[in-house]
């Protein structure tokens, strides 16, 4: 299982957003929603062994997590209006615990260390970083998550937090790039390692 | 000078249509959208040694050519929404040869082949196809144009022009890409061979 962490720092936490002013009014999620795109969209197919989750960070009920499971996801498009309407149905969702708001996506009150905490268990952490081994050479194991920040990098408290994980820094080139950029390339990274039948 | 030829092959060729269903009502505009964003877009800059002809041809009017140049590009933002904009806007200028619509951006009737045969007089063509050299062991000179399709391959007609230029054919990886995720991985390896300064 291949899986993304990433942080939203100002994404909004309410319903309360226009689908025609995604990147004005939203803080900034219209970034989460370009990596929604990239983690999970083939050409014509969209990848099962994938799941993100989106860490909407901002004003009014932050922390909201919002998680992307490819294995059972339904209604995914590829452009960012359609998944940030899907997006804001499930920041309409009450309760508690984590909730199913359409078939694949569940929205929670998790904490970032929570989110973390979880994902540890079963899958090793990498941080992408520019200062960090060149992923073309680094080792991967079949489970694999990756951290990272939206427009903003991690903040001095996310990255010790971040560190209790035991992560391993990876970095895509020489120049620092989109978030959902970022996933594109880790993904094409782990296509080709992976062996394919048929 | 790194050039992107992206073929559009329904896309819409009026401005006649709605910023709010991009997917729905412009022939498939949206994936050209994306090719925007990832030929041009680094972390906290615009690309300026990258230009791509966006080759639209559907109805009413093909083909409407809209080219941006990054070296002089203006108002320019990753989201959907805003790009679409700015070419609905190109489609609305009227005149003969090439218009400039905005700062970086023109508009013309150009087809497939007047496109190619001014860029081959400067640049080497490559065609991003799955049976292609793996891009990773691909040689690449100063001045390199990459030619793609939108969710749909080049016609059996489109590749035989295409073959006039002679063109290099480079794969990306095992699995099949967004047009936009290739331009994303075309851009990274050119950026890995790429001597920075600073």
């Amino acid at each position: 299982m291949r899986k993304f962490v990433v942080l939203g720092h100002r994404a909004i936490t309410s319903a309360d957003f226009k689908l025609d002013d995604l990147c004005g009014s939203t803080g900034r999620l219209d970034i989460l929603l370009r990596c929604v795109n990239s983690a999970f969209f083939l050409s014509h197919a969209i990848r099962k062994d994938v799941e993100i989750a989106l860490m909407l960070l901002g004003e009014p009920n932050p922390p909201k997590t919002i998680r992307i499971d490819g294995s059972e996801v339904k209604y995914l498009n590829p452009d960012e209006r359609s998944t940030a309407a899907l997006i804001r149905n499930a920041l309409l969702q009450k309760g508690e615990g984590e909730r199913k708001c359409s078939p694949g996506i569940y929205v929670s009150e998790r904490n970032y260390r929570e989110v973390l905490s979880n994902i540890s268990k079963e899958s090793k952490i990498y941080y992408l970083k520019e200062d960090g081994e060149d992923i073309r050479s680094a080792e991967f194991g079949p489970d694999c998550t990756f951290v990272l920040g939206d427009d903003q990098d991690l903040t001095p408290e996310e990255e010790e937090i971040l560190m209790d994980y035991e992560p391993k820094k990876v970095s895509l080139g020489p120049i620092s790039y989109h978030a959902d950029h970022c996933i594109t390339l880790v993904n094409n990274e782990l296509d080709r390692r992976t062996p394919r039948s048929g």
